[in-house]
């Protein structure tokens, strides 16, 4: 086993816009999609593992056990909406290898679900954070990066980490339309505040309306998931995979 | 040669329940599973060699070498006990990716041998311990958790690390039943009183009667053995997987 | 996906020259690929994604998406000028399999248009530089070192790193002629002077005489888009790579 | 690539004992195996380039390019002689995968050519000498310990790291007779003395004569070798391989 996405289901899309929301900086992208999937009443309907992923499981205060795991869900749009598939997980890849070969393996679906345009999510850290947090984009091409400016979006200028910078930068390679929305944040806590945000402009560039009172409560169920699997700690605290690896012994 | 499971017997058995019993915390799974062979007699089929293993030879006081290595025995149980599939060995995989991988090639050969019930021991680290060690359990569904409750368990909440952990999510994901059995230990030493009452719970779950008055030979056996790889020492003197590695040149 | 060489044209060359160009100690051989690629105006035909690059997305002022690559670009020669191919790119790969595979699919390609002959360049740190900086040379063979010293270069003694090093052992072991070209320099910035000194032995060899006056641009460019991925930075600073790729959940 | 085992003669030979040679404590096997090649005018027959090498080449003061490497060389024994594969190299792999594959791949050659008997050699660090150094074994099974006790050394009591440590665990588990020769050394230079004790076992295994008064000459040509490639250096200079990976780019 090193990446398998296994099918549960086989919807029929047209032309769908792939969201991904993994766990990352500020949690933004994770909360996002947890909030459409809530919202949306989004169908799962395949799962990815992959030996990149951490080595461990976690318990919930029921006892119910809880794998490293990554989701893809769809909404079939009504009348005037577009198809979509959310990308959700608990985890990205712990290694850069495990990065890309998740990557390819849902690019490959997507191509396969038809699938032309994917938006990428993140949090963009800053030390402090004005009233409304700022909105910034990196994009495929000038088309697209065009496309998301008028979401009210500044050119986000460094480097975007993780699968948020990775998948852009394939998509384009591979020929998909593609943008990154990152957000200010603190980075700190899952940032119900942030998401809202990015929540905003994902419902301008949808041309949908989806409500977004509930922001907090996907926050809180972001939260309480990424802490059991160690995901949210403090700075330094950071252990050495080394570390995590020979756990098991000491 | 990646992780290559040898068929030494193919024996007989009819809906065996596998027990893993791994070196890790407390190291009382690996006393168990070394005490239930012992007890049961039960015969070696199968050998699991990985090159995620420690790169090492181990040698005794009579100049015997060993591998790191994993071993299954079964036990073909008399009227109205369970057939068995003990996991036992001297190292877990030392890489993420070489877990997910041991993990796969013995859910591959449980599947074979109609097994559907997957029992994963480990200990629980405490800083302080109490006259009788208490039972935690993580499960792969509800009705499984309900079964491990019955044996006198708590919900274990939190992080269930390595094998112990891995296997009870992938068990529940490919359609096993799965509980792990947790206790607590100091976790410095091979604890042979976490050992007792782990095989009290075993006992108890497989409706039998294994004598434990002989845990204590398999704890001393288990400390000899694992002394001899380096897997018992202080925490703290842990060795970074690099330094082993360089070690050859030094 | 691990590493793809993508073609994008299929040029005719005639036993072309393999010049190297990735960056390394003083950015020299990738300030020389760019400027030869500029002032030879050489064509883009073929790219490599390896999934043992940075996992990042790197953007522009202008909100475009960089993503770390390795191009092969060719030059036709006019009458009495060889043919060429540059490898440039903003990026070696992280790990030693990687930097291997990289290589190897290069000389699969370099045996496939032909090449005989590969030069690979680099610099040699040193704490001071004087004013003409010293050229050195490693070859894969006497013959070829004797026209590499012939540049008005000494053998080089010691280790050479990265591709610089492993492509000259790898193509002299597939039997291709093959000199590495290493060049004082401080190491801390794209160095434009070290890298003029290393034109004229390169037109030297290829008996040519490209200009160098532009090379300072060549500089200013290879600064602004390594300093964009991360890969200028004062020594020290180094993170290690488990820190990078925790890097999006903290 | 990634571990390549390349004939370059396809010599007959006639159940060869395979003596390993590569770098390690003392660099006793490395300085013997060489040795051997120079004494028994061994020829060389296949080498082998594995990606879990260094990822670097090594120059001499002449400008001639060395790159981690393998070899084997044979002996064919005149009357009453055994024949030989003699194992020599540059480096031991990096990374325990590339350990096992490169083991692997031996054992593989080593059964191809009939071979039934694998002597591993090494150093066992000491922080004080005797005069004489004295010699441990460790092997595949009783009898073949018997033999290696018979040679005049003592049962080994621990761990034996790297090749010489997993080649006698994997020999045993493929059938081959296998016993490993550690003897005493301070593992800070290239041990002559070590390695004429060890010969002088060797000599008595073999039942040859093999000349011992020309060992300083090898102990210096490793030593010359070893430095090239940076494998003698002081303990606490050890570079992390993180390190080394990105030593390109500072």
């Amino acid at each position: 086993m090193v990446c398998i996405l296994e099918m549960k289901a086989k919807p029929k899309l047209q032309e769908p816009v792939l969201i991904e929301g993994l766990p990352g900086i500020g949690f933004v992208a994770n909360i996002t999609a947890l909030h459409l999937i809530h919202e949306l009443k989004a169908q799962r309907f395949a799962e990815i593992h992959s030996s990149s992923f951490q080595d461990l499981a976690v318990t919930t205060d029921k006892g119910a056990t809880l794998s490293p795991l990554n989701e893809l869900y769809y909404f079939k749009g009504k009348e005037g909406e577009r198809d979509m598939i959310i990308w959700y997980g608990n985890t990205q890849a712990l290694t850069t290898l495990g990065q890309y070969e998740l990557c390819g393996r849902v690019l490959d679906l997507a191509k396969e679900f038809g699938c032309t345009y994917i938006v990428t999510l993140g949090g963009f850290r800053q030390e402090e954070i004005r009233a409304t947090p700022q909105l910034y984009c990196a994009a495929s091409d000038s088309e697209t990066l065009d496309e998301a400016l008028g979401l009210g979006t500044k050119p986000m200028v460094g480097q975007v980490f993780g699968i948020a910078g990775i998948m852009v930068g394939l998509a384009g390679l591979r020929g998909f339309k593609s943008f990154s929305l990152l957000v200010d944040t603190l980075g700190t806590h899952p940032d119900a505040v942030a998401t809202r945000v990015t929540l905003g402009a994902l419902n301008k560039f949808l041309k949908m309306d989806i409500d977004t009172s509930r922001v907090d409560l996907a926050a809180e169920e972001t939260s309480k998931i990424l802490e059991s699997f160690g995901l949210i700690r403090n700075v330094g605290e950071e252990k050495k995979r080394e570390e995590q690896q020979f756990r098991w012994f000491i």
